[in-house]
């Protein structure tokens, strides 16, 4: 019988990072087919679709116990949000998502109406968003659920944004707020242990909307990338914010062999954000909620300075930086003009 | 806090079989990308891809202790299994596998060298069915392994064949065998139990190679696409044969609004197969195996009779009975000209 685990030679998970993993793991193969324009690395596959457009193909799972948690996660907020995540990954590169396959796997502690619940939320977003859900499989799991969803989308051959494209002194822009996602988890899992420690307690969480919103409830800027062509800007590089800021910045430098220098001052955090930050016992600073919080999933991406004019009254964007040399690290200055070299997170990194 | 289970009204999900979850869920999702040719209710989502061609892709999980049992499932043969199974979808409806998408939730259980043998046997089954690997990430899970698969391919749009498409007196054909897989699950099972009572006993798998290959590393029938397409047959309708011959009839009819009617005497066992239910101290009947054991990932499709003498010397196919009419049963006849009505499977079957 096959031995459940190598005791000989074994490397712990946690000692690699999730990208140095699936580097090693996805190492020797060899793309055959001409239809693969790009395999891993990005935010998505990209796949030639015709002399115009590219397809964009991306999957993501959210296991529950590690990416949810049941206890304050309403199962119509699940789905919507599931949705919302897979398709932010098809404009993380410019790209405008069509369409999702829905692969559930559920323990039999979940009921039809619970998973009715769920579907409510995945209709909801794709209603919003104009996503045609195609296709799926709902199966049996031993222990809570598993949901992975798969985007489709696509982009014109001459606006994708890769991660890889950003040069020298090019601005580094970010949309909408950051950190405001991970304030609303610190107020879930606070009321979390208040209720664990006395079940009759009720969780106060009036007053709380807007982050608990960007937690529960998050938008894929798909606006952005509408607003960034009818501007006719293409931006030079481009990822999403679902790790933290620091996190997609190290991406993009590495990806496209180079540093950045962003401002302390020019990210842009809610003063909801900075007053919940405010209210824990552990001194939490909103700038840590945006540099390593997560969750944000706004659109992080760089524009030739070229493009300055077109973009510096936009509201809904925030330039924060730009590019450094070949060799730099990615920096953060802060007001005081001390800089601070950004880090990595792990593998541990889920939630 | 939200609660974890609906207790009034609750709906067991065993009460609903899994298509007719699948169907309550994904209903009242209306179509809006031009894009979207069919969605779901067939083996793949079909896209439009230009004037010629459809793209097809499909997502499919696996979870450890439902769909594979770590105890006899060795790493690289699952790898392979997870990839086979996904693009075996592809070839379900007469296309061409390109790509696939990987997406890992493990826990801290499995080792990076674990993971290394599992992304062997992905690899060897990409090489095999030039496929190319182009996307996928690895999460944290609480407990075991969740493997989902999603693959990209394409098909000629004249070429499609969709589970919908059996007509009156069309040819009922299927490649392979049936029912190996399943024996060699048996084989397997029976060992674990033994292992289980005394764990110094050595599981003696000799002579099982044949069902024990069809279990652990299916082969997905690119084989039978690329015949079809050199004998210049295109099937009315196609599936492939995932849990067992019987339900894959049952979905082909449904969707075809036909009944059939399958010679028992025409279903190919394999003499392999039959001599491992001889040793079940179950009396398990080999036809059973074939009916409803699964996990043959063989092609069953319809033909038009005037297709049939291109076909009739073709080794790799079996012609097992004919489309019936509407309202018709889907049904079985044995040598002794008795008539059994299909059953379909419930919520239940997932292995």
């Amino acid at each position: 019988m096959e031995q459940l685990e190598y005791q000989e030679g074994r490397t712990e998970l946690a000692t690699l990072g999730k990208v140095a993993l699936i580097d090693r793991l996805s190492a020797d193969f060899e793309p055959k087919n001409g239809t693969t324009a790009k395999g891993i690395g990005d935010d998505c596959a990209v796949l030639d679709r015709d002399d115009r457009q590219y397809t964009l193909v991306n999957t993501q799972t959210l296991v529950e116990g590690v990416n949810f948690d049941m206890m304050y996660t309403p199962l119509k907020h699940l789905g919507y949000k599931a949705v919302a995540l897979a398709i932010s990954n098809i404009t993380a590169m410019n790209g405008t998502p069509c369409q999702i396959l829905v692969s559930l796997a559920v323990s039999n502690r979940y009921s039809v109406e619970a998973l009715d619940e769920l579907y409510a939320g995945v209709r909801l977003c794709c209603q919003r968003y104009d996503i045609d859900l195609v296709g799926g499989e709902t199966g049996t799991s031993r222990a809570g659920m598993v949901i992975t969803v798969t985007a489709i989308g696509t982009v014109d051959k001459d606006k994708i944004a890769y991660r890889c494209g950003a040069r020298l002194h090019d601005l580094v822009c970010v949309s909408g707020d950051l950190g405001s996602a991970y304030a609303g988890l610190l107020i879930l899992e606070r009321e979390k242990v208040t209720y664990q420690a006395n079940p009759n307690f009720q969780p106060d969480l009036d007053g709380y909307d807007y982050v608990l919103e960007r937690f529960l409830k998050p938008e894929p800027r798909t606006d952005i990338v509408k607003m960034l062509a009818e501007k006719q800007v293409v931006p030079t590089s481009m990822t999403d914010v679902s790790k933290g800021l620091a996190d997609s910045l190290l991406h993009l430098c590495k990806e496209s062999h180079c540093g950045c220098e962003v401002y302390e001052d020019r990210l842009p955090i809610d003063y909801q954000t900075t007053r919940v930050c405010s209210e824990m016992s552990n001194n939490m600073l909103p700038i840590s909620c945006a540099l390593n919080g997560g969750e944000d999933y706004e659109l992080l991406f760089t524009i030739s300075q070229k493009d300055y004019e077109k973009l510096k009254d936009e509201q809904s964007i925030h330039i924060i930086g730009h590019i450094t040399e070949q060799g730099s690290p990615a920096v953060m200055v802060t007001p005081q003009n001390t800089t601070i070299t950004l880090r990595a997170q792990g593998w541990q990194s889920d939630q």
